[in-house]
């Protein structure tokens, strides 16, 4: 058993405060605050920590995945892109796409794309997303 | 409809291999590997990153339901803790707690407690994380 935390701080009003974000291995500390989630403004937000925290589960994930067959990968990238749309529940993350690149010498592209089906649906990250209407994956084999 | 992104690299097998985590906002780029998600290596991981995503926009949930009735919080704090546990279906998260400590004037503590619990079901990445079988709050008013 593992525990992981961060803290948030929040001052004001909804539109008019102002927050900072810690994580709990000290890496990182940032400003959040309604613009910066719901509008452009500068600044963090709980989306994109979600999102990275997806793209970073599913490499894990993926390259582990490819290990059990015996392959090594030589590179992963993964973009994720958390959706953020309205619903009658208020804000709602909507959907969560997920695109990969990998560069695995020796490896099928058929192969290929069922491993990684299986990374996105085994990652727990993905698991613990159960509430996200939509996580869509698409993956790309790069041949060198 | 607003689109968050992050991205993730990843080089080599999963207990030996490294990566890199980068949001789309540009405020933090880091390192993260097997020994700084599972053991106590130096780094970030996903877990951390669910945990700020969670406390954050559970705080901004309690500034806009406090608002809602009238309240502007002078101060939340919010710590979340992710606890990552062995299930049959792997490393799974299975519980989140979030422990929030708020300055309001003239708000008694029982209405505190039930907007505060209001704030952890309105939360839209406590409703997106749907697939962790238990998230906690343990919400304190301070009185100044």
């Amino acid at each position: 058993m593992t525990i992981r935390d961060a803290s948030a701080e929040w001052q004001g009003t909804l539109k008019e405060g102002s927050g900072r974000l810690r994580l709990g291995s000290g890496v990182f500390e940032g400003a959040y605050s309604f613009p910066s989630r719901f509008e452009n403004g500068p600044g963090t937000n709980p989306e994109e920590l979600i999102a990275a925290a997806h793209a970073g589960c599913f490499s894990m994930a993926l390259s582990a995945i490819l290990g059990r067959e015996g392959h090594v990968p030589a590179g992963i990238h993964t973009v994720a892109k958390v959706h953020l749309g309205a619903t009658t529940a208020g804000p709602t993350i909507t959907r969560i796409e997920l695109e990969t690149e990998a560069s695995v010498a020796g490896l099928a592209a058929n192969d290929f794309e069922r491993l990684a089906q299986t990374a996105k649906s085994a990652c727990l990250v993905s698991r613990a997303l159960a509430g996200v209407a939509a996580i869509t994956l698409k993956a790309s084999l790069i041949i060198r």
